[in-house]
């Protein structure tokens, strides 16, 4: 069976737009005699629609493109396989399906709903569908097709211990029933390592029940989500036969029986996290109608690297740079960041806060001590640069990127209102340790982001001689003991008990759950951690913390 | 039986302190001789103790204060019922129940897990819990206890239309097993005309087994839901025996088996709101630490009713007013201020943005064209008063309250990073036409909020002479057609052929998705209506809307 993997990137919400492209597709398949067009999870209205599917006009415009697509079938011989939401008879439940259909000659020749259905981290499905109540094979041209849906194959305890522990496996259900090849469709977002994991589970499967699996897998970003695509077939020996690239839309032709080759080499990891960046930001900016960003270049790392991805991502031209010194900052920082700029390819500006700046003082002295203006002087330093930068958004229309890291949006050392002001927080899943492996990257084969910007201490400067290592730990620690505290949940205790220093854990710890309300407010960040600040990271804000 | 009724309000994540309120509590009904003392769902953690319940650590520290509560009912007569996330051993599913423990005499006499776990609008529950397997009826001093929890009770798809539609009632199945009483502990949240059908649902369970029902709800606000309490007592007939009141803590002593009489009226929608509002200020000012707040006074409604409302919740020397004129303020603003915090008691104060106004004015003309700085220097305006009101926030410590209305929150009226800066959105829920009712409700008795702000025609005061309806549609037509597109999800035809100028109707529904991205950076806001923004409306950002 010639199969037609259509890695695709859906917009959200968009039906008829995504429909479109399918029918494009649709017609070249034909022409190059493929028998099935397989398309992701909820292809039709992107993933994840989110509280869109509880309007059930919603679900009635999702109908009319399936009918569209069930009058086009009649012209082809081509089947298409695709997902998207099912209502049914809203007796009990949720009235909503997860589905794949497999449309053919006029009619959805059959119907396989979703029966895992992820409700942890970022995923709130069971909010909106109800599980199928049985899974079933078909027979198609030949093959008996076991047809599934993501979280159907991540019942893996051992590949997947974060996941809920379901008891049902759908793949070894369809296995059993004779199916001769399982296909996934999936929506699958990114997160380091996950590639890997991904990998090992579904070539688990292909092993364990000896037949062909076709994983087919959405690509694109969706606000916080990035989605790598990677879609891979494997044999029924469990070896590679293809798989997709990751990080961007591909339509490959491919046949179901091909025997495969031994293992292929993942991509390096900080390779994965750029290009999950680049795209996260690419698909921000076009998907919410920009075309252009603009950010505040500070003359330190964060901005340096967002502005780096932001230029590959979308062109340099399509970049914005423009740097605001205030009285505190260094002298290099206006001339790296032009530096950075040059290099980069950039239009770049300078525009002073200072005059400003010293209008807020003379207006708050009056009523301010001295000692009580430094932190409200610090904290409004970074806000009128918020507000400059907001100012070129409303004029020239450009996006604003926010550049702040992982680490910093943590602890709190940010700005709500003045560097937390943006419509997208590229660095916000990025620990700051990583954010000097993804210049370092950036930088493998010639100098782009300037050596004096990955040498200088990180530095706020937003007071005199200001140092990030005068009110932070060390970053290298400071992300360590994030990691086992925000990735992974781990007790207090637990954490000093390997070896760090209990006030600092303590402080860090405290400064983590302080800053939930600053992380409220904060714009989407692009997730690539197993857990990162935003929908997957629900926390109470008026609440005492119990230790 | 003698129960005590323990409507408490406890601190979300502090289990220990909350463990300490029940201690004091049970000794007092040790000596008021109650046989049972009865508290609301999840009361150990508060509720909804969200993503702190994947932490195991968070649940080993529950388990703590359980063993302290059973070491100290070896010394009690009386028993607790009380609400506690339990850990069970985690083969499948996710780990936890959601359970009602009745706890006497040094163990755990009876567990009872919840069966029905919400998982629509602002509920979360399937994410952290694993619904019960069986529903068991429990023996206590020669009553036949039926113990139920929240939604166990909400399977009415008459009454609670918009509810999931579950296959099972725990109630009717206790009532089958021989319940003598059905006791319900909860954590429901208040919306408008809720109590209404809380009380319908509650009655209607009793009428239809002929027992008494007991339900006990919390109270207190945690971050955007405020639960009203309003525990009740119906009789095997369905007449009420008690209710205690909304919005405050109270333990009241009740014998379960005294008959009732005829209807209650329940208290006026506006009251209810209006208490609401109070309960949600003063307990997220509390409950994240601050003990004053500091808001912007425009000289308009809005922040006008939210002086008032703080005023009420706090006390008026808790709040302090700070009007800011800029060029284009009415000379009304300044006065019609000051007169409002005359009548209220707060703490006022002028501080003019003129002067950095212009200066940003003059930073900004040189890049600008006169007619692109129209746009931006109204927002400049609105963020220069963030910026101030934050400078005041950091200096005394009070928490900013944001003053925009659901109305403007829809159809993003409002300039992020500038009057939708501060901790709390009081108004976020309460759409423009009820502010009005609330002002009215505020001033019935004496002119407190002064008639002059009352009559004023709306406006942003950004521009000379601007007026919101030179920009929005009429409030009562704007809050009409919000209420159908954003509460009831109905579509854009439908609402057109309710008679709405189909031009206004575009204008609208366009305004409201394009301003996702604004609401996603907004404080948390206090729910008083069917369908607020934030957690309980989770809508994607990087979309294209088919309508």
């Amino acid at each position: 069976m010639q199969v037609l993997i259509g890695q695709l990137n859906p917009v959200v919400g968009d039906i008829r737009g995504n429909k479109e492209r399918l029918m494009t597709l649709w017609q070249q398949c034909e022409e190059q005699g493929a028998d099935l067009l397989v398309l992701p999870e909820l292809y039709l209205t992107g993933y994840p629609p989110r509280d869109l599917l509880s309007r059930e006009w919603f679900i009635t415009v999702v109908e009319e493109a399936i009918d569209d697509l069930l009058a086009a079938s009649r012209s082809y011989e081509t089947a298409v396989l695709l997902g998207a939401p099912q209502s049914y008879n809203h007796e009990k439940g949720r009235g909503l399906y997860n589905s794949a259909l497999l449309i053919y000659r006029g009619q959805i020749l059959f119907t396989q709903h979703k029966s895992l259905l992820p409700i942890y981290d970022v995923f709130d499905e069971a909010r909106y569908f109800a599980p199928a109540t049985e899974v079933k094979t078909v027979e198609f041209k030949g093959q008996v097709l076991g047809i599934s849906i993501c979280e159907d194959a991540w019942n893996s305890r051992e590949l997947w211990p974060r996941g809920l522990c379901y008891d049902f496996d759908p793949i070894g259900a369809l296995a059993r029933q004779g199916a001769t090849v399982i296909i996934n469709i999936s929506a699958s977002p990114y997160h380091l390592e996950k590639e890997k994991i991904r990998y090992e589970i579904i070539r688990g499967h292909a092993r364990k029940h000896g037949i062909p699996f076709l994983y087919v897998n959405q690509v694109g970003a969706n606000d916080e989500l990035v989605f790598d695509g990677r879609s891979m077939l494997f044999d029924g020996q469990g070896q590679l036969v293809t798989m997709l690239p990751g990080f961007r839309e591909q339509v490959q032709k491919v046949s179901l029986m091909t025997p495969g080759s031994p293992d292929l080499v993942l991509p390096d990891r900080l390779e994965s996290v750029y290009e999950a960046l680049c795209l996260g930001i690419r698909d921000y900016v076009s998907k919410c109608g920009f075309s252009s960003v603009i950010l505040g270049l500070s003359g330190g790392i964060d901005s340096a690297l967002v502005s780096a991805l932001a230029a590959a991502a979308l062109g340099a031209d399509k970049v914005y740079g423009i740097t605001m010194p205030s009285p505190y900052s260094s002298r290099g920082s206006v001339e790296d960041s032009r530096n950075l700029a040059r290099n980069l390819g950039l239009h770049f500006m300078v525009h002073s806060i200072e005059d400003i700046y010293y209008s807020y003082l003379n207006s708050l002295k009056g009523d301010f001590r001295e000692e009580e203006l430094d932190i409200s002087l610090e904290n409004i330093q970074a806000r009128i640069r918020g507000n400059i930068l907001m100012a070129y958004s409303n004029k020239y229309g450009h996006l604003v990127l926010t550049t702040g890291n992982k680490s910093e949006m943590a602890v709190g050392y940010s700005t709500l209102y003045g560097d937390m002001s943006g419509g997208l927080s590229v660095l916000s899943d990025v620990p700051k340790t990583m954010v000097y492996q993804l210049a370092e990257f950036i930088n493998r084969q010639e100098e782009i982001i300037p050596r004096a910007i990955l040498q200088k201490p990180p530095s706020a400067e937003l007071k005199p001689d200001q140092k990030d290592q005068d009110t932070l730990p060390p970053y290298p620690v400071l992300d360590q003991i994030l990691y086992y505290y925000v990735e992974l949940d781990m007790a207090p205790e637990d954490i000093i008990h390997r070896g760090f220093d209990p006030d600092m854990v303590w402080w860090i710890i405290r400064a983590v759950d302080r800053s939930e309300y600053k992380r409220r407010q904060a714009p989407p960040g692009l997730k690539i951690t197993g857990k990162a600040f935003g929908m997957g990271r629900r926390m109470p804000i008026a609440a005492r913390y119990n230790y």
